[in-house]
Formats: structure tokens, sequence, C-alpha cells
């Protein structure tokens, strides 16, 4: 058996044979991006077709890497839809980089959990040093930063940085009014293109469902949350009875790409005191590049701000940053008592520990992976990086533009591009639309997806894959070209 | 600029210079586990060391692999606390192997986002074969498999299990109650013993912090959840008119590696109709030997289970696996419609999707990580690593009762030995071990925690780190004798 070594010991971390089989793998990963045009972008695979290729239980003896890594290309690769291809041009990139991979290795092989301080000072100290970086590259208030009077975290998703914000700010509601009862009366607003995880967490934090308001956008405001919905909408949950506590704002919607009007809805968020967040999942990796940095306009009257590294950064899965003006209301929150934790650096009050500012105690040292992202790179080709995103997604704007069968159906403003395809009626415009984007996919040869914008079914083109090149630009608009001369023919 | 190729094109992910780095990065982590010995187990470092080593603000220009490794080697490992180091006996150990690493490889490689199944078929057709793979080593009844009626997801920690549970099982109860308000009158029980993870769970999901009871423990019922106590518990809360909601029961508890009675305990959860979740997060794993099963007895009348493969079955970080009897409840709790996500896949039911059994959206291919630990050691391998541990905290507990000075403090179960150092007199022996255990961290040669039951100080050692052989554990125990001596005589 291939983990035993010479002498019969069972050594399952061996440094020789650790060196020998992960320069195999990795010798496969590079082949795999050498090759990766060659595969359909979405696996073409029936439901339940890797159970047919696959044993039902788990093996008795050792398998040998060579075994495994067949099975991964034989059963697992036809059923991936490839998000490292330079044709995914699917909802938003999970753009990988060596850097991101690099981090990821050293995270993985040192292998430390850095809950609190004392259990990897290192983990720790750095991830606050890099959440400062990065909070500067997006020039953020100095309240948001330590080197200020706020502080940052590394998430693995946006979504836990909402629920953990949303419940900082019910507990600080709840504390306030003084009756646990009001849970229910809490109102949290946003709008109805807001990322669909801000329903889920405010329902996982006890949120009541009918105490959400998605106001509605429309093409008017560029699909952006209008602040007189909002404060109209405040002034009635008011009158009703009801407590508003929680605004959240986005800065490049899933949907469109939309930027909400941050000041105003500050402003708004102020005055009747509700937490306000920016979600800036997406296009907050753009704002280090001075032309973009004014999306972020009006940030300082944030409670706190999150932005997706994972997706447009160069930062391998997952790394989402979430900035916090209050830390202490966070860890008032999130921490609980336990003598297993209890430590003298802890007990000092000189130190952060991270477990009182997420959800689970439990974390990973991803703040070495954003390190070397961003030292790997620098400042420089980061923003270079955003840059050449948007260039293609303008050249596939203009694409768009030039052919008169089809409309753009949204502002552009960073590499998401909304089009779609006339329809003779309006009526036919969903299902035409959706049967150019099958007739796209199920070809192989890119991935797009779609949303719905005021009612009207829409085909999002998401520039930004690490591979993407004009060439995929150029290939994709060829691509949907033919296709919709097949169906316009129909 | 190292990041830019000859023809001077930014190529971040370029794979020839990903194969050479990534194989730089290889070999200085198998340099790492060759000389981990050589670094103190606990960092020696202050609060604040390494912002005075690190610049304050991002490079704009690249930086070299080499100048990263070099700071990770200067500033970052003597910061660590170094959990992959034979002599790491504190809290629970992070089990790292080569399998798990390549799993991690394979995962940040391929670097795909199976939020639902159209997304990356592999990556959730394997989460499910994984699974259930797992939960028959375990010995699950079919009612938590896919193969029967039920099914398991990969989640990142049992605080995300248990908050998913809790909501789910929320709402369920308020459906059924028919008003919203009723939140507050939800209670949750579990003991004193209870990972402090399941009380913030709780608090996140809205649970009031005065319906939550953690019910003490003692030395009779060798700190075990009393099932009389739970019932008491239960009969006073209606009686005051709140609802018993969730009760969790610990296999393997934090503090002493203690077993809650999962038979009676599942029994009174059925009597009053309490959602019943075991969390077996540590000692989960010892149950796939035959002879450590019997601590599951009983799991059959559970809604849910968890267990992290994180903690000790050599799976790096993160993979905590939980299944649920029914699924649809957990994914009625944890849907929320998206036109973005919508899909044939999804609308024909004939798919999971994976984002409905979880917090987040995003997802990493864990699943990958799981499926080549079971793999490239078998079940054989896996049972013997367990055992190998359990027989080398056996001889530790032995060296401890030689000793006349020690006393164990605890039953042990696995591979987790509480003791402490006798003192003269009881109100000593706080600080006596306190003491002992600092003496022992600040040696740098060896790293353990505490903890408190029933009201007594006592020292942990949990054996299990991947490197631990018998030559650890017999410097770890003369050491401690050292250190006693010395304290003895002061």
């Amino acid at each position: 058996m291939s983990s035993l070594s010479a002498n019969n010991i069972f050594s399952p971390l061996e440094p020789e044979s650790f060196t020998d089989e992960s320069k195999t793998v990795i010798d496969f990963i590079a082949d795999y991006y050498r090759n990766i045009e060659t595969y359909p972008v979405q696996g073409n695979v029936k439901p339940g077709y890797l159970s047919a290729q696959l044993p039902k239980t788990a093996p008795y003896c050792s398998e040998s890497l060579e075994e495994i890594l067949k099975d991964v290309t034989d059963s697992i690769l036809p059923g991936l839809t490839h998000w490292q291809s330079p044709n995914f041009f699917a909802y938003f990139q999970a753009n990988a980089s060596t850097a991101g991979f690099l981090g990821e290795m050293l995270c993985s092989g040192l292998n430390v959990v850095g809950f609190n301080w004392i259990s990897s000072p290192a983990a720790t100290e750095l991830e606050s040093i890099v959440m400062d970086w990065m909070g500067k590259m997006l020039k953020l208030p100095s309240s948001f930063l330590f080197c200020g009077t706020g502080g940052g975290v590394l998430h693995g998703s946006t979504c836990e940085a909402v629920v953990c914000t949303l419940a900082t700010a019910r507990d600080k509601a709840l504390e306030k009014l003084g009756v646990c009862e009001y849970i229910t009366k809490l109102v949290v607003y946003a709008s109805d293109q807001t990322h669909f995880t801000f329903q889920k967490a405010a329902k996982l934090v006890g949120i009541p469902s009918s105490n959400f308001r998605a106001l509605t956008t429309s093409v008017s405001t560029e699909f952006s949350l209008s602040p007189e919905k909002v404060r109209a909408a405040i002034e009635d949950d008011i009158k009703s009875g009801l407590v508003p506590l929680y605004l959240c704002a986005t800065v490049g919607t899933t949907g469109s790409g939309a930027v909400d009007p941050l000041q105003e809805l500050g402003e708004i968020a102020r005055e009747y005191k509700l937490w306000f967040h920016i979600d800036a999942a997406y296009a907050g990796s753009a704002c280090v590049c001075p032309e973009f940095r004014h999306y972020l306009d009006g940030v300082e009257l944030a409670d706190s701000i999150s932005m997706n590294a994972h997706k447009w950064f160069l930062t391998n899965m997952d790394c989402c940053c979430l900035w916090i003006k209050q830390p202490k209301l966070l860890v008032d929150s999130l921490s609980i008592h336990s003598e297993i934790m209890r430590n003298s650096a802890t007990e000092s009050n000189t130190v952060i520990d991270y477990k009182d500012w997420q959800i689970a105690l439990s974390r990973r040292f991803k703040a070495l992976k954003l390190w070397i992202v961003i030292r790997k790179h620098g400042l420089a080709n980061l923003m270079h990086h955003i840059r050449s995103d948007i260039e293609m997604a303008k050249r596939f704007e203009a694409l768009v533009r030039e052919d008169k069968r089809f409309e753009m159906m949204a502002t552009r403003r960073f590499a998401l591009v909304c089009f779609r395809l006339k329809p003779k009626r309006e009526d036919e415009g969903s299902e035409l639309n959706g049967k150019l984007i099958d007739a796209v996919n199920s070809s192989g040869k890119a991935f797009m997806s779609h949303t719905v914008l005021s009612g009207v079914y829409v085909i999002r083109c998401a520039i930004g894959s690490t591979l993407t090149e004009d060439r995929h630009v150029n290939e994709l608009w060829k691509l949907i070209q033919e296709k919709a001369q097949f169906l316009l023919l129909e």
C-alpha cells in the first residue's frame, strides 16, 4: 500500500512522498490549465451520472494516486463546469491565479487554526495587516481600518459577512428596545437587485420574511436602489409600529452591475439610525483603480462594507473581506465565554481573537493567500487586470451595439454586459433569449447565464476569467451571432 | 516583474510558471515538515510583533516568490503556533495529511464553485457520493444517507451545521405555532460541556440567550448530559409557557471527551418532539472503528449529526460532515428564489443544489479532499490511525497513573487525557496547574491547553497530531514531570 513506507509504519505526512505526490498533482493541474479549452465549458452529463461510475462504498485498502487521478480525469473533469475556462462568462467569475494557488498551498500545508491570537499569532496579525493593506488600496476611510478606529476580517462569503453584521445590528437594537419579542418588528431594506443571500441572511438571524423589503428598481434609475423609495418604505414601517434596522446597498449588482447611490442612502440610514452595509462583492475589486473609486463615494457613512477577493481579485476560493467601523459591537454579539479559550493574551485586551468576528470557531489562514496575491502581483498588475477585463467588456458591448439584431439592456459599468436578441414581439423575448443561451451553452464552447430585469429576460456576459483574452471574446460573439441567426430563421 | 512573461503580457495563471513556483512552495512546505520539531510549538512573539516587520501598505510593483517565502520564513513561521508539530497537544488536533493536501490542491486548482448542480455537476455528485461513503463507514442508518431517505453535505464548521439545523427546526416550529413572535419562546438544550459554538449558533438564529439551557454535568455522570435533567428542564419550560425546540448531544466533548447517552436523550427528544442533533465533531472519527461504534448507538433517533473530518480524520482544514434525515426541511428553510440561479436541472427536481443546504451561496469543492483522503488511506489505515492515537493516549494515561503526584480527572475514552498535578490544598489546584501548563508551553517543547470540569482546573493532553509518535509522548511526560518537580519544590 502506497501509504505504508518501507518499514511498514503508516506515515500519512512523510516529507519525501509528500513532495513527490504533490508535484505529480501540480503537473496534473498545469496540464488541466493547458488543455482547459478542449473541455466543453459546461459538463455534458446527466443527473446521477457519477454514481454509475464510482463505487457505492469506501475502499478498505489504500489506492494509489495514479488510480485516483485517472478517476479525476475520466469521471470528475467531464462533469465539471469549468470556471477557469477562458470561455466561462456566467454568473461572476471566480478568477484563480498562481499567486492565489500558492497562498492556498501554504495555508493548507501549515494547516494552523487561528481562532484566537494565541492559537497562531502570525495568522491573526497577518490578517489584520492585510485587511489594512486592502482597505487602503480601496481608499476606505481610516474609520474602517485598524490603523484608525475600525478593523477588517476575512470571511468565506458575503452571506456570512451579512449574517454577522445583521446579528450585531439586531442585538444592538434589541438591547436598546429592551424587549426581545421586538425581533419580529425589525425591518431590513434592500433592492430587488440585491443579492438573494441578503434575504437568506436576514431569515437566518430571525427577521421574519414579511419584514424584508426588496424595493423595486427600474431602468429609469439604471436598476439602482432609489433613496426616495427607501425613505418612503422606512416612513411606512415606522407608521406601522415597525423598527427599521438595516439597509444594504450594492456596488455592482449581480443582475446588471448597478451601483446604488451610497451617499444618499447613507444619509437616510444615518437619519433613521439604521445599520448601513455596502455589499461590493463583485465591483469592490474595481475600486482599487482611481477611475472607479468614485463608486465607493459615501462609504464613510457605512457601518460595514464587504467585497469578495475570490471573485475578481485573482484570489482562489474562498476569500471575502469585511470591514467594520465598530468591531466592538461585532465582538459583543459574537463572543461567548469558553474556559478552554481563556488565555492571558486575550485577557490583556491587546490582541484580536477572530473567532469573535465570524460565525465559526475554526478558521483557515486565508490571510496568507490574500497577502501573496497582493505582493506577487502588486497594485500595478492588479489594476491592469481589472482594466483589461473592463476593456474586453467594452469591446463586447461595442460588438453588441454594432449588430442591430441585438440590444443592450443595462448600462455597462464594469465587466458585465447585459444584452438580448431583440424579439419580434415583446412576449417572445424570454423564450427567444432562453433558447439563445441554451444554444450557446449546449455547444460547450462558452457558458453564460441570465437574469430578469424589470420583468425582461436578459443575457448576462460576465468577462473576467483569468485566462480570457480578446480572442475568446471574439469567438463568443461569433458563436452568439451564429446561434442567433439560426434562431431568427426558425 | 516576475508576473510578466517574456512578451510583456500579464499572465497570472500561465502553466509553466505555475508549475515552477508551485513546486518551489511544495519543497518549502516539505522542508517545514522536516524541520517542524525545531520550532517552539507556540510562537514566542508579543502582540503586535508582525506590524513592526511588514510594510504598512501594499506594494505597487510585484514581488518575487523568493522575497515572499523569505518573509514567511523570517516573519510568519516564528509567530505560528505549529498545529502540525508532533508536540502539539492542545485543543483538538487538526491533523493534516498528504492526501488531504492533494485534495486541497485539486480543489483550489480547479477552483469551481458548485453552488448548484448545473454550476459543476461533478462537485455536487461527488459530495453526495462521499457523504454516503462516510456515513456508511460510521454505520449511520440509511435514513441519513442518499441511498436511503436522507442525505449529507460538507460544511466548514460545526457551528455552521448547527446554525443551519437550528434555523430549520426554528422555522418548522414557528410555522406550526403560526405566530412569529414565538421565536422568543423557543428553548434549546445542551450541557455545560457542549461546545460553546452551540450557544453562539442559537444566539445567531435569534433564540434569546435566556432560552439557552446549559445543564450542569458532574463527575458522577462522567461529565455527560443527564437525561433526567433534560426531562426536568423541558417540563419546567413547558410549565412556564415556553416551547422546547432543539436538543444537542455530544459524542466526545471538548472538555473531557465525554459521551452523552444518545439513546435516552433521543427518546426524550422524540417524546417532546424536539429536534435532536448529535455533535460528534471530535469523536465521530473514532466511530469508524467497530470497537468504538457503540458510542453512536441511538443515532437512529437523531434528526441530524455532524462530525469534523478536519479534526481527526487526516483531512486538512476545513471539512465538517453534516447528515440530515429530512433534507427537504433544510432546503425549505435555506432556499431563496433567485432568477439568476434558475435552470432546467433544478426545475426537474432530480438534482441537489447544495446552496440550499448551507449558509453561503459560494462553496469550494471540498468533497474532492475527503474523497482522496478516504481512497488514498483506505478504511484500514484510517482505523489504524485512530487506534494508534488512542493507544498513545492509553500509554500517557498509564504514565499519569503511575506517578502519585498526578491524578486523572476524567474517564479517558478516546485520545484526550484530562489530568492534573495534585495540589496540597484544593484551592491551590488552579494556580498550580496553570503554572504547570505555562511552564510546559513556554518551554516551546510542547503545547497543551486546559479546561475546568465541575469547577476544577484540569490539564488537557489531546494526542493525535499526524506526526506524533511514541517518543513525543514520552518526551512530553518527561517535560511535565520535570516542570512539576520544579513547581513542587517552590
